[in-house]
């Protein structure tokens, strides 16, 4: 008998008692391993979960949860080798495991880069601007994003045993989220092996990742408010988690991502021997025959212009005629085996729902040849492309998942959208056009039914990812059948694991909360200017309000001749006097700027060490020949790095005229050594 | 009889058949209305709000709707004493009035404001950076929102007829959604007339707003995938809206904002005579009687220290003994009555189940005196307040919907926390405190569990709006108990009714869908400068490359004494050597802008009428003396203003050296007229 998978709970590995159910090898049916949850205790995993594993990532920032991911993807990296020999015997070939195990990690690492340069060294995220609420400056509101102290647990589907884990994971730890995995049990071996892999090498804290091998039945009556489910997998089970108590009553946060029939485009502007053709073709028959169709991002609904469908068909049949199906250890085969025999079922009654309204005109329902493999115990189906007569409903209501796809018709852009919205709401549409007017309006025509639009062409085919490919960086969910969730899009997938909250305080207390000084509140003018203080030394509110100086017309004329910068409104009295903001000779922008520079700078070697840059200039009152200018510079935000001996310091400047009046505003951004000199 | 409520549907005023069901006066018990929606056809509702009203506004802009929510605000302000009159028979006292009615035409005119101030002068929005997905920058992705072809349903309460309604339709009407308004029986006359007003003035187009006076059943039975239905009112009603059909399976998005059991802490750090003390308790007493306690953000448990609880039941008595209770038309009267009999025999039997674990302290429950008013037939209740015994979990669990709040006592702030979160899950809670360490502390620990928190001390309470008020840029839900919903929040209101979609393109065809320069696209240069064409006349992609210049050592001195910026890294060849960022003397970063701005600036006068600013500048590469650049200047974003005669242009500005690196990047900020010579 094969091993009997465990699972990671509150701190040990868990064994069941019973003797678990077989999982099979999708190309041979050998038993791979057997899977049982009898007599786990999900009760105490959840409590191990908030009581161990949440404290302890929400005591680190997010850059040092960031590198947590780093590390654990590097350390998955260095085994890949193992993970892709198992990976083997769920039917994948060596270029779907890429997918499932090097893209996983991929997404690990994205998000470990992501957590480090888009998040703060901190605990909270500020969302938006401060809102002024009160015309005096006292009374100011401001959103930030905390971590709830819950629990995060995924559910995943089978086909993407450690990518649909990966992806879950990273933004839920780096959200300061301990997590729960209960992978789909036909591939739950390739999990298991991963997670066993993580647990071993130590570097997450305890209890920041638990594993269910086997049922989770009852893990949603442990769940509260502060608690979420991320799901991927059928619309029917969907349905069921959607009607637990704890789900309708209770607030735990239900996430889902089910079915999809998401369609691929090609423009009306594409004629044959286009190269977008090709692409279009190519595109289709990738997503047709990668991981053998299983995959939730797949094309299932071939749209095209009426008077090109033949061509599309016979360039199908063309291509689909050179991928070989069978065993995935046979090096010549290109597509391999659907996850299991039942699954093979359930695609070969989709057909038949298919058949209702479209007849098979690429490939054979009853089995095409296999290159190598048992047709009989292996869960091999060879591709198949079906085309729809007018008016037929089922391809855009059955989700056949495996290779299969059905050729729809259009006549004309509003008809292909209007098709695409048939499928009341996928994850991804491809639209494969080279003109700029057709992408805009059946992208824009799309948008409101798909959580992610690929535009392909001649331009970006050479560098495109292709139609089925979820990015870390970008959104991957889609509207109504799709589930209506949002996973990755980086830190956008990190701030769906967080609570929105609206501050109102005073500047000083928000300045307390946030940790980021707020206009209004307290500045702290002192001895020592305050780019002579390193990161250690440097407070928040730090300040320094600088001498004056008078801008006199020979400082603007002089400075329009050495930058060359003569516009009419520094350098022609007449001329300005007509300009309506201005009214007369005014300062430059820049020369204003470049003065309060000189104003506030400290000239001597120092722990500032460069500014790098300005954010948000707005020049607010014109600057006139006799004006006098000053400027005030308060340290906004500290931001030390964990990998450099300096951090980003954020400095709020404004410079005022002599009434006063602020001429302009903006933050200054500056590289600060952590101590000074740099050898203490 | 009384008037019989319409319902305003599918272009016309529908009046039901029957004679529909009395809707009583809440001080005197007479008969203001009827109401009934009998043989109301919602089918043809939905279908006319998504076939004329939908495209009428999605075929405007943001700023136009901005425009049409501006104007709507205007008229009902116009008309806002007729409003207050009838807003009297709901029990509403003046101020009750203010915050219904005044505080709704606010919400408007703020999302009006918001609308042109931080949406652009499009149909979709842009979310977050472009983000290149290949390395040679031919495949990037942009996040947009996009409107959806739908509907907003909105399922009001009865105790906000005229906010509810105008806070929500706001943000619908911004993200061009039609809305189909359902009030609470109750006080449906006042949404009816106001909702009466609005179509009158005929200044929203046709199918853009919709009414249901009476019931709405079978409504969500009309909606799908593109839907939503934004409801305030009880759990109860919320879960039976969940489990319908349409949202469990069929993707209606439903939002809700439900019970909240909100909270006032009271810091450990206030003494009774601190300024804070006085201002928590007239925080409390305001928030129990502003509407006769019938806001979902009221106070409802009142958690302060152990050794001060005494102190504060006295003085809330003592302030509470000077509310008087009656007939909101007697102007001595400070709180006037529930909405109906109903719902005080609803707080009255809370009040019984809050009694099993809290004693009153303050207030009769039987009835106190009133100063006006019949108390058979006025649906009056004076304040009571109940002091919780130690681990009592009623106050934690039912909502008395009324004048009614119970003290819990804690020891130490981690214990306010855990009290506070006991009520699984609220709308606001505030924290009366003037300690900056008590704030982030109780604050962060109390951000999970609500979706909005006020901090109150002596410095923010003048202009303070207080607990109440859900303000229309902050964002106002909360999560668990209270629904799980967000609205408000400014802008971030408007996109919850959008559907966010990753865009995937090659630059140009992704300048082409968004409508904005993308980097990587196409650069059109020609004859003219662009700095001399108009809005009119200027495209997305006019492209500036500018002549060269070589920046001297001279250059550096020179701009080093005259501005004063004599940064050692711009003056000292020694002290630069050692920076380690340099590696030797570099020039300003103002410097390198100010030249490039006399690079590609056109002196005479034209239609660019002033730089108003700079967003993102970055430094990338340090230049050198003797490093030659030049400056390319692409039109990245048109936004013509509708309210001036000039727009906003956004520039992409890149600065390179001689070996075509990159030294500074950013966008340059200009106002340009919308034709040139000015009045052609």
């Amino acid at each position: 008998m094969s091993t009997l998978l465990e699972s990671y709970a509150a701190g040990r590995w868990f064994r069941a008692a019973d003797h678990g159910d077989p999982l099979l090898d999708a190309a041979t049916g050998e038993e791979v391993a057997r899977i049982s949850s009898r007599g786990l205790d999900l009760g105490a995993m959840v409590r191990h979960a908030r009581e161990t594993g949440g404290p302890a990532l929400r005591a680190l920032t997010f850059h040092e949860r960031a590198g947590l991911l780093k590390a654990v993807a590097k350390h998955l990296s260095a085994g890949r080798d193992e993970f892709a020999a198992l990976s083997t015997r769920t039917g994948a070939t060596a270029r779907d495991t890429a997918v499932d195990v090097d893209g996983g990690i991929g997404t690990l690492f994205s998000f470990a880069s992501k957590g480090v340069r888009e998040l703060p060294n901190d605990t909270i995220v500020l969302d938006g601007a401060l809102e002024r609420l009160g015309k005096a400056g006292t009374f100011v509101g401001q959103h930030v994003y905390t971590s709830r102290p819950g629990v995060a647990v995924q559910i995943n589907a089978f086909n993407f045993p450690v990518w649909g884990m990966l992806e879950k994971l990273g933004p839920a730890l780096l959200a300061g989220l301990p997590t729960i995995v209960k992978p789909a049990s036909q591939t739950a071996y390739l999990t298991e092996l991963v997670v066993r892999r993580i647990i071993e090498s130590g570097l997450l804290p305890e209890g920041a990742l638990q594993l269910v091998s086997g049922s989770a039945g009852g893990l949603l009556d442990e769940l509260d408010m502060q608690d979420s489910v991320a799901f991927t997998g059928s619309a029917h089970t969907a349905g069921i988690l959607r009607r637990h108590p704890n789900v309708i009553d209770g607030g735990v946060r239900l996430g889902v991502e089910a079915d999809s029939l998401n369609c691929s485009i090609l423009g009306p502007d594409v004629r044959a021997d286009d190269p977008e053709f090709d692409l279009f073709i190519k595109g289709v028959v990738a997503e047709m025959t990668v991981k053998a169709g299983q995959k939730c991002t797949a094309i299932r609904r071939v749209i095209v212009p009426s008077a090109i469908a033949g061509q599309v068909v016979d360039a199908l049949a063309d291509r689909l005629a050179k991928v070989t199906t069978g065993d995935p250890r046979n090096p010549d085969v290109r597509m391999g085996a659907l996850a299991s025999l039942g699954q093979r079922d359930e695609v070969r009654k989709a057909i038949e729902s298919l058949r209702a309204g479209s007849e098979v005109v690429v490939g054979d329902p009853d089995g095409g040849p296999l290159l190598d493999g048992d047709a009989e115990r292996g869960a091999f189906l060879t591709p198949l492309v079906l085309r729809a007569t007018p008016g037929a409903v089922e391809p855009h209501n059955v989700e056949p998942f495996g290779p299969v796809s059905t050729v729809i018709t259009y006549d004309g852009p509003d008809e292909a959208v209007a098709l695409a919205a048939k499928g009341k709401g996928s994850l991804v549409a491809s639209v494969v056009t080279h003109d700029p007017d057709v992408a805009r309006r059946v992208v824009l025509g799309l948008a409101p039914f798909h959580g992610r639009v690929l535009l392909l062409d001649r331009d970006d085919a050479k560098e495109s990812t292709g139609h089925g490919s979820p990015l870390p960086m970008l959104v991957h969910g889609g509207p109504g059948r799709a589930g209506g969730g949002e996973e990755l899009g980086g830190v956008r997938a990190v701030l769906h694991h967080m609570q929105r909250t609206a501050i109102q305080a005073s500047p000083d207390l928000m300045t307390a909360v946030t940790g980021q000084w707020t206009t209004g509140a307290a500045q702290r003018e002192g001895d020592v200017h305050p780019f002579r203080k390193s990161l250690a030394e440097l407070r928040i509110g730090d300040t320094i309000r600088s001498a004056r100086r008078t801008v006199t017309l020979d400082d603007i004329d002089h400075f329009a001749e050495f930058t060359g910068d003569t516009f009419y409104a520094h350098t022609d009295p007449e001329a300005a006097a007509r300009n309506p903001l201005f009214g007369g000779i005014v300062a430059h922008g820049y020369l204003v700027v470049s003065l309060a520079a000189g104003l506030f700078v400290e000239p001597s070697p120092g722990p500032v060490l460069a500014n790098y840059g300005v954010d948000n200039l707005r020049f607010l009152t014109p600057v006139k020949a006799g004006d006098t200018i000053a400027v005030t510079l308060t340290a906004k935000q500290i931001k030390p790095r964990n990998s450099a001996d300096y951090g980003e310091v954020r400095w709020d400047a404004v410079v005022t005229n002599q009434d006063g009046a602020p001429v302009a505003t903006y933050d200054v951004l500056t590289l600060v050594a952590k101590t000074w000199p740099a050898d203490e």
